[in-house]
């Protein structure tokens, strides 16, 4: 860590500094500049306590710190890309995969119609939420078990492996029990208990950015799951909340370079909910597909406007197929299959 | 809600739209304007599925809820002000109330030096972490039960009623019988479940906002308290996410009126976390006070250079007592006791 | 608009608000809804004053506009692409155009080799800072009317069309005389006094979108430069200011696709301010060919490390030349050339 | 500056950062830590150039700075507060300052009237807009000069010094010639050509925080006013641009303590701005008289419902009249006058 003193501050100030930088267990290098004298802490930053506190003391004027704070996420220990497989299907390889369904489960001729209908098109995990987080505790919360159960069937009938997310550490069993992947949600991102939870079911997770999480916490919350035991984690941009009100959030496609040049995880774009509006998700795939994404998740309804959740930002049946033959050559140009 | 059409659009594209409103159970009402029709529909937003579902429509371009969608929070149905009991000590009417202790309880010692110095110092509740959330899975968790236990003691000890944070649903009974009130953290504003298990415990809760919470989202998670047959809500402002970096959040202190007029739950502020910094603490305390706060939550420790977290932002022993000084004719001029 | 009056309010407070409503040109048309009454005022409120000042009024909840503010730069009015002849290149049209030079101009030596380098890696506009807009007063302001003496010389030698800043309204004129399009920042993007000078003079506009600027607001801006007699717009996304700081700004590649729905002008994307690092620019590149933008700006420099201004985010001559080789595949995805 | 290393690099690698920073004109210092080498360089960063530019180099991890980049703003090199003096009426000293006045000025009547009620209720200082910044140029643009003019008969009537808005280098003169303050509005707080123009006319300037402005590059921008010349300078804090939609900006009320921390220039508040409701007036003005600013600047319209702009964020003279006396106690309690 750097620590940066105030300028002009008494000799017993400086030292009562280093004694604490001492204590805390690291080696003070001091070196005086044009103004400030600043102190480098020579230890390992993550098995130390962090020297931060020392900004309440009145004689420092800044503490940095100097290493990444996640390890196991992290690009540094582990150079190849992480690849998950799923049933056979493998994310984070050569083969560029696509997640579709609802965004909620609502009944069996929905889910099943949908199901057929994306894989015929070419999408290879079917998604559907059972359990939904809503903002109003009067809107539609979802199947509960009865819409695991319709997604189990759905992927007996079609092959297909399948994604739901896991609203509640007391469903951990349960949620696992019937799908695939396991996916946490934009709202949970820092409930670490869930994450905990999550991991420990030894399931693959799909971890959603939060509305407002740096990157640094995102790799942060992911570490939580490798350090309980899973190595299975991918990471999935949805869309920041940011000062724009055109579209429900602000979908950061720069998170894919960002998170490959720090993290060995696989890329997953939600441009569905990274948009919050149907007629720009076909714009937003092209994009996430050319910047090196792993996968998309997009939500596809065979009647958006009779949706129980986010019909505004569902594409038909018809939309997705014709969706997914305009994908072909950027996936050709960014060299996957 | 009110349906914007796009301009020229055809009389059968209109009709569609009308058809659709009836569907869903409201009533329309166009009005043709100068370029766009507009289409009111009559019913309850709250009780009706929403509209919103209209955008994805080529011929909608835009759809607009007239109605709040918050109800037993609001103070539209509850004119007066509500007042939470807490073992005597009243959050909400004229007596101005202070929340004080540690981030997190480390040991007996620690804990009971600060319960009796802010009590002295004219504190009414004790705060004390003993869950810790944490953005690296490294970081000091908090003690857990132990930490709960020694609040307890601390409480037995001063008399000063306890509030700690509930981080996990498992947790909810235990916490429960230790606290007088349940602090919802951060992270966890919109972790819907665990709101329903705190409301349920039938304490007290304090519903912190998320770090990028609108108005409308955190009175909405507000509201799975109250529905969940829980009256007793206190909101409290911790600082939201923006692009500023010289404090840790930005504490938006405009929430003061803001839910003091859309709702007649008490309002805390938590100026430790808001600003990060124990130097902007005491400016922000006053600030609070004078727009109108039932109550501050600050962050007191006996050492803080030497805490287990967040000791930036932690005032000392002696700090704290000052500043209860400081704020008295704040609170006398804001017409309080 | 719509105005939505309060609830349970008396019959004078709604008749005076239907009176002001009519006083102020608009045709009042009321709606009883299950809580609310909801007022559509119906009449352009681009030609008549705002109905926005009613929200002062005690009665009154909310006013919602329904028009679009934005006129001349809207795609409603004029459904074709626009197109920009600069010296024979035409910007938005079927050709993919890259505009590419220096942040600054530092030397005729700098300027040249860079001209001649970018040209034949595929470049076709040249572009390069004469007067820079720095934060601090103590930074490198850049060469002033020598640095556009230099960009035209370069122009003379490649053939390459030019692009530069213009700051004040003092220079328009003499900008004007050496440069093929005029590019406004993004901290001059509501500096409406120089987009009008810019307008006048007849010159190609590049309007930068500001840090934290709507879209809406964005389209406005361009709204001064079109109503003021000038048609020769083009946006430029170059970041916008968010919560992250991994990068200096978080590029927004949604804007293409926006802007493209709202407005008939050319979208131009600037990876290199948008990033802020030079080792993402590729994959914004890539995002921006395959989402629609009709041209990128890049910052190309032959040494970054001894560049006198952001050399950070510029990529060297020999990096230029592999990414322009990288973007073929993706420019023929896009159905460009 | 610390230069922060990759882990691993070559000895070659390592040499050539350390050449590159003497040769920028810094004396390279060299600390290992456990897994990364750190670089302090000793050396002026204000005089220097920065070496942010060996971040592009892949080597190189990260570059900090250390010293603060603002000089003649800080309260480093000027420990005392700075007082302004306007006509006798002194602004940053102990008496608490308020202007009042409209938004714009809109003809005699309305400007006479509202600056003799505004004088009566006991504000200081006048303020109204002549030439007006709006989002789209098919709004009210102001009265330009004959609005100046209104203003000094106004001030001539009252006694009340003036102050006003500069939109446009071309006018700095002209506006100088009329009034006592000139302020520079939010969308120009970096235009730093009116910045200069406007310091070199002599006049007090009131810098307004643009929407997305960090402190740091507010306080530059101050630094280009102090720099040309002109040591009488305060900031403005007017509502900065977030997430949130209740109001129209965010009043950042912490922008008090931290400019005082920083600067010893005197600091405004706009609470008319940043609320953009006139019914949170009366809260923002209270919290910022208790959290230690100089002054306060509040739009007062003799019937908002009128106003030809920002109607909605103005109070009437009424209203303004009873918000005076209600700011008493607060005044008092703050230890001013």
């Amino acid at each position: 860590m750097i620590v940066v003193l105030k300028p002009n501050i008494s000799k017993k100030d400086e030292a009562a500094v280093i004694k604490e930088i001492k204590q805390l267990g690291y080696k003070p290098h001091v070196m005086r500049g044009v103004e400030r004298t600043v102190i480098g802490a020579i230890g390992d930053e993550r098995t130390h306590q962090t020297l931060e506190v020392l900004t309440s003391w009145a004689q420092v004027e800044n503490v940095m710190p100097v290493q990444k704070r996640y390890k196991l996420v992290s690009r540094e220990g582990h150079k190849e890309n992480s690849q998950i497989d799923v049933r056979g299907t493998i994310i984070g390889g050569k083969k560029f995969q696509v997640m579709a369904g609802p965004c909620s489960v609502e009944d069996e001729k929905q889910i099943m119609a949908t199901a057929v209908a994306v894989k015929k098109a070419g999408a290879t995990i079917l998604r559907g939420g059972a359990f939904k987080p809503r903002t109003s505790p009067y809107e539609f919360q979802g199947l509960g078990e009865k819409g695991l159960k319709l997604l189990a069937k759905a992927r007996k009938e079609t092959g297909l492996p399948v994604i739901t997310e896991l609203l509640s550490e007391a469903h951990s069993e349960m949620v696992a029990e019937y799908t695939d992947i396991i996916q946490i949600g934009a709202r949970n991102a820092q409930n670490f208990q869930l994450l905990i939870a999550a991991a420990k079911t030894g399931k693959p997770i799909m971890l959603k950015r939060g509305l407002s999480m740096k990157i640094e916490e995102w790799l942060l919350a992911g570490e939580y799951v490798l350090s309980n035991g899973n190595p299975n984690l991918m990471f999935c941009e949805r869309g920041i909340r940011t000062f724009e009100t055109y579209t429900r959030n602000t979908l950061d496609l720069s998170a894919v370079p960002i998170v490959k040049n720090e993290s060995h995880c696989p890329v997953v774009i939600d441009p569905s909910q990274g948009a919050g509006r149907s007629d720009l998700v076909s714009a937003m795939c092209k994009g996430a597909v050319a910047m090196g994404a792993d996968a998309l998740l997009i939500e596809v309804h065979p009647n958006p406007a009779d949706a129980r959740s986010d019909g505004a930002q569902q594409v038909t049946l018809e939309g997705f197929a014709k969706l997914m033959q305009e994908l072909k050559p950027f996936i050709a140009a960014a060299g996957r299959e």
